[in-house]
């Protein structure tokens, strides 16, 4: 399955470009979905996004100008209007209709530019994942987190429905071996999988002892949301041990949400973008700080060790071996996505 | 086109293989036309070039010695005398008759040494490029110029017959915005390809209100010569606007030659050696350091952005999507190396 | 031939793993034969090694630790004891039968450990290359010794039946041109090869005119021992010129032997694991400083060379074009390696 699914993405979807404040009035390049992208803003503010090269002789037009919200090429000037249409060919009056840029549409949601990576006519901006809690009251924000990967974004899947790889490749932020022997569940719907579990009456994780005021043991929850292709958020909190075990626990206990953009920058390498939100603390710049500097640690543990399996992946050709209980919901995210882009020809 | 052509060469022409000042009696090695040599100069100051491997195990000539004028590999000692035939087994008298390196005719002229890259019987030197104003009084010359391009030389012969692209890529030094819209005129004989433009009654481009004294605009001429494969000669400059627009004005003109050298390292990487002949600011070193500096800087421009094309070449394997009308001299020096590639068989 | 040995290696063999000193309690990680493999020693000192890689979904076990003699994979927890065996899957009881390592039978002499490379079963440490003078008295030794080799180690064995070499590559150290046209001699057996000679009435080589006490010129002999596929040892000195050319005269003389335990890396690359015994300078530190430095610049030497031949192999796909007299013990040997590996089916 692995192989069918090598460098080919979803392309109906929503994946974050950049961050809002990445792109101005400057060309910025990047690489997305295995195609160069050129990117900025015009006057007005207004993101546009064009395939990287120009349809001349390939010249890439990152490293030409932008007058005003024209794009032009700096190799032999042609122009390109917003909509990627050229509108001169400097010496040479007809301009040649296949003279144009691939474009995308783009929406600017949570600080971040989304871009639409299918027909830009089905593009529904309405479709970008929602966010409650954020500009919510009472919730404390850390976005704008970028992380390369040098692997597949379907490691990273992997990765974001599987709460149990935490006991052991983060038990120094997140994690801890109280988990290690509890069963993960699965629930999955269109477009959406859940994987999670309640680790009872355990000690606090490292980022609980140092954030929360528990009595004691506590009864823990991971709650993996993974919405197809690429957008997940984890849903990860604790209450003292001994409660029900209900949503509307989870309400009043220590909590967090972790959202992870995973966009592919080519087959073997992703552009991670993450932002938190979180009941506590709020309104304290250190831990607003603490918090990006502890996911950051967090997330670079995974990219080590995703780097890893992807070189021995395609050193091998394999992707796994032997398949556990917990490869469940990976196999299903999988299975969802290879349906998607089946589903696209 | 492209396809047909990446990889091959013109072998039946001259390249320029090294400055004269790069050979002495220390063992060079440069990759030429896809194959690494070695050259040197005997102790009579001639010039030699072979394959850079011993026959016998591969390893590189140029790490071993010169012995007089033998060459002696430093492996196991085998001894090549400058025609290539081995006169030397060390422990074993008879000399295997396929002990041979493979030699180039070499030529030196204009402080070049000249690399026949075909049958070396075939070689005469009376065909390599002809540079009249080469140690003509009243003309000053910068030479012994080189620069690395990452990118085929064939996308370097597209530039050397397209004066429009200067008015973008090079509008800091010899290029401005004056020409942008003036039409590229073209002519080819056999071996020859000329691309010329006259833009009238424009503003001096940098490089001429630096060294030029115009009363105002000026008349501005570039032709842009390639003798193909891979030798070019532009013949730039200006007079003051207003009189006739012929080769005698030209004579009494602000007026260079900048012969441009290519030579291909591999499908993929270029060896560009140039000169710079000019009839103002003669004998003054400071102009010749600045002529230096600012054509450096231009080729540089070339460079950077050749490379990137290069690589959107290999990446999509496509050389261009849309042709142009300054893309006729382009193609037909293109087509006119294909069929000199062709008829070599 | 070369092709058909490309990426293919004589697995039914004892090489050299690592150096006794560089296995403890940590995880280390080394590519033997193109696989990774993951080392260390159990608590009793016992040393271990598996394939690098956990049969769930491929991570490093390199990247997971040590619980006492289980190591433990550092992405969800699976527990291996030393034979390979998994015996924990966390939160899944039943453990799949596939879930089981790789492991090598391992034998630790003279400071090194040993990896069979095939079937442990088959694993026989009287098998190991005997090293007679190893700990004898009267004999110094420098032991422990690495170096990374950019080349097959089919070139490395090459120069392990090739003394005619010496006497360009290695006339800073271990030859001179004293040798050069003195004919190598070649006898072989099941498993082995010797190629030699002796160089009579020479001027001594550098390393007997640092260490030596000769009257003038000498009788050097050189005799290079291969046991197939990569176990070296070469037998070299000198006495004063004139007498015996005998194995009873070698016994007398200023003597060393060179032991070279070539591991490959890969196809295209080796570890190089050396130790050298004398009958000179015995318990002087300083001399073993000088015999480490000396044989090490020897051997870069080597190095250099060789890895300079294999980009030339690779680009060329062809190994020599000329074969001479000396090339007999190699191409022997390489014929007998291709044997062995056909043999293994």
């Amino acid at each position: 399955m692995s192989a069918s699914l090598d460098g080919r993405f979803v392309r109906n979807a929503w994946y974050v470009a950049a961050w809002s404040r990445e792109l101005g009035r400057s060309l910025m390049s990047r690489r997305i979905l295995g195609e160069p992208l050129v990117m900025f803003r015009k006057q007005d503010g207004t993101p546009v996004a064009f395939v990287d090269r120009c349809p001349h002789k390939l010249a890439p037009l990152s490293r030409g100008e932008l007058i005003g919200d024209l794009i032009q090429c700096g190799y032999h000037g042609m122009q390109y209007d917003s909509t990627g249409t050229c509108v001169r060919v400097p010496g040479q009056p007809p301009i040649p209709p296949a003279a144009r840029l691939k474009s995308f549409a783009l929406a600017e949601k949570y600080n971040a530019v989304w871009l639409w990576a299918g027909d830009p006519a089905a593009a529904d901006a309405n479709r970008i994942v929602d966010i409650p809690e954020y500009d919510r009251p009472g919730w404390g924000l850390v976005d704008g987190q970028y992380l390369h990967f040098a692997t597949s974004y379907l490691n990273l899947t992997d990765n974001l429905v599987d709460p149990a790889h935490t006991s052991y490749v983060h038990r120094r932020t997140i994690g801890n071996s109280g988990g290690e022997d509890v069963p993960v569940k699965v629930e999955h719907s269109e477009g959406h999988i859940v994987a999670y579990r309640w680790v009872t009456n355990a000690e606090p994780v490292p980022v609980m002892k140092t954030y929360g005021s528990f009595k004691g043991n506590i009864d823990r929850w991971q709650y993996y949301h993974l919405y197809l292709p690429s957008n997940s958020y984890v849903d990860f909190g604790a209450v003292d041990t001994g409660g029900e075990l209900t949503e509307k626990a989870k309400e009043g206990g220590f909590r967090s949400f972790t959202y992870n953009f995973l966009t592919p920058e080519t087959a073997a390498s992703t552009h991670y973008f993450w932002l938190h939100l979180r009941n506590y603390g709020v309104g304290i710049a250190q831990v607003d700080a603490d918090i990006a500097r502890v996911y950051t640690q967090t997330f670079e543990e995974d990219r080590d060790l995703l780097a890893a399996i992807q070189q021995q992946q395609e050193a091998t050709g394999v992707r796994e071996y032997v398949k556990l209980s917990i490869d469940h919901a990976p196999a299903r995210a999988r299975l969802m996505i290879q349906r998607m882009i089946e589903a696209e020809g």
